[in-house]
């Protein structure tokens, strides 16, 4: 049971974790922070928050839970304002699109004033967001990577998993780095791909759009995604994204030798491969 | 109303087309035409046809329409065959993916001996196929292309467009060239990508599969389709899909360059721009 819960960013995940966690009874008291107290209206009159603040290190006081829920850039600058106010017992945790960065950020803090911080990466959203569109099974059935490092402590990672499993995600554990690369390739590349498929028709073929069946539809709904989330996880996670690109061109090349060279076993072979892969994903 | 509708290839399309003229009372007899008597057997016994033929001759005579629901590169093979059996009143079509070529072939027959062909091509299917997956509702509200050319017999687009109607669908009408132009854009080109996509987690990052979320699923689902089928797709429109991947690049490479400039204005401006476009697609 969590005495304190403090939600900094109460949107689609910040909000759902609230929700979640109010519907299954883990925390006594849910405190919201935002910038905006009218924003957060929504989440007090519906019983889902105790309480909401504008101030960081009144929200954080007390706390022995806090989640950062906000866009992966802004986590970096609310962890420096925060970590004086966290109370040395707390257990802190964010929900970034990308680790590395963040991660970075709380083991320079902890080295100068030690608090108990493991980073998180719930694999779930939506292309919208706010608190309008959080629904308390948000988590249900989902992955959440927990990113420990040698210095996070042990009750943190803990405690952080406890979270997310009782929100009924299935959590696995990935160092930052790796954990980088795996969601360049499996997210952040996936995200690009899809702008660019939709730029290419809206560029050189816009009238066919008209013609557009559910395939297009499904493989390019990643592409109405928020501006300023998606710029700020290609830029935290540039480099990685780079190599993955790089990986891309590479195998959407050697598909089209194949087309190219006029092999039709050698086509069909590479196609039912690769359909072999996908139909093993659940 | 249709006295004997012909239906060359009982899977997916073929099928659901026989099982929704039969909804709708569409035809007093539908004749189903394949190479195996036994996977036509369903068809037979749930009463979707009335009966079935191995012989393409014998299933086209007498026909008043005639729909060839076979893979791209069979159906050139299929109107060869089949031409000589049709009768002269009869109004000939077919679902294939692309339609230069296969518009070709019946132009060409029908210089020596006029036929009343006009191509089709329902923007609606499945990454599965056969007859099992076949429904009568799967036109409607799907989109499909009639490409009738300056030869094309008047009767023909009216009845072929009639049909599709009468089946649920909305029918646009597109020369043969812009139709594999537009559907190498909005249909191969994301499937090629989307197989791409896939090979490269699989090349490179396999143990990402593991955090795998709804988005890179729903990108990835045509990646698993049919091998035959997109074998011969991508052959048949060539030339249109390595114009459509030469564009792709340059859009892809251009959202890379905008984030690697580090101009977060530019990116965002560009994902909106992009976003804006895609949830204009209904």
């Amino acid at each position: 049971m969590i005495d304190r819960l403090t939600i900094v960013g109460v949107g689609l995940l910040g909000g759902s974790v609230a929700q979640g966690a109010r519907a299954a009874h883990l925390a006594r008291t849910i405190v919201g922070v935002g910038r905006d107290r009218q924003r957060m209206a929504a989440a007090v009159s519906d019983g889902t928050l105790d309480s909401v603040t504008t101030d960081l290190a009144e929200g954080v006081r007390g706390a022995d839970v806090v989640l950062l829920a906000a866009p992966v850039l802004a986590i970096e600058g609310l962890l420096e304002s925060a970590w004086p106010a966290l109370e040395r017992e707390a257990v802190i945790t964010d929900v970034g699109s990308t680790k590395a960065n963040i991660v970075g950020v709380a083991e320079r803090l902890h080295a100068e004033s030690p608090r108990a911080f493991v980073g998180s990466h719930p694999m779930a959203g939506s292309n919208l967001a706010g608190y309008a569109v959080a629904r308390p099974d948000l988590f249900r059935d989902a992955t959440v990577v927990v990113t420990p490092t040698e210095t996070s402590e042990a009750r943190a990672v803990k405690r952080v998993t406890e979270l997310w499993e009782s929100l009924g995600a299935r959590v696995t554990t990935l160092d930052p780095s790796a954990h980088d690369r795996a969601v360049a390739a499996i997210s952040h590349l996936p995200h690009l791909v899809a702008m660019a498929l939709v730029d290419t028709v809206a560029r050189a073929a816009p009238a066919a759009f008209d013609v557009a069946a559910r395939g297009f539809k499904d493989t390019t709904r990643i592409a109405a995604s928020d501006p300023q989330m998606w710029q700020e996880i290609f830029f935290a996670n540039r480099e990685a994204l780079g190599a993955t690109l790089a990986e891309f061109r590479a195998a959407l090349t050697d598909l089209e030798r194949l087309v190219n060279a006029g092999d039709a076993t050698a086509v069909r072979d590479a196609i039912a491969r690769i359909r072999t892969v996908r139909e093993s994903l659940r």
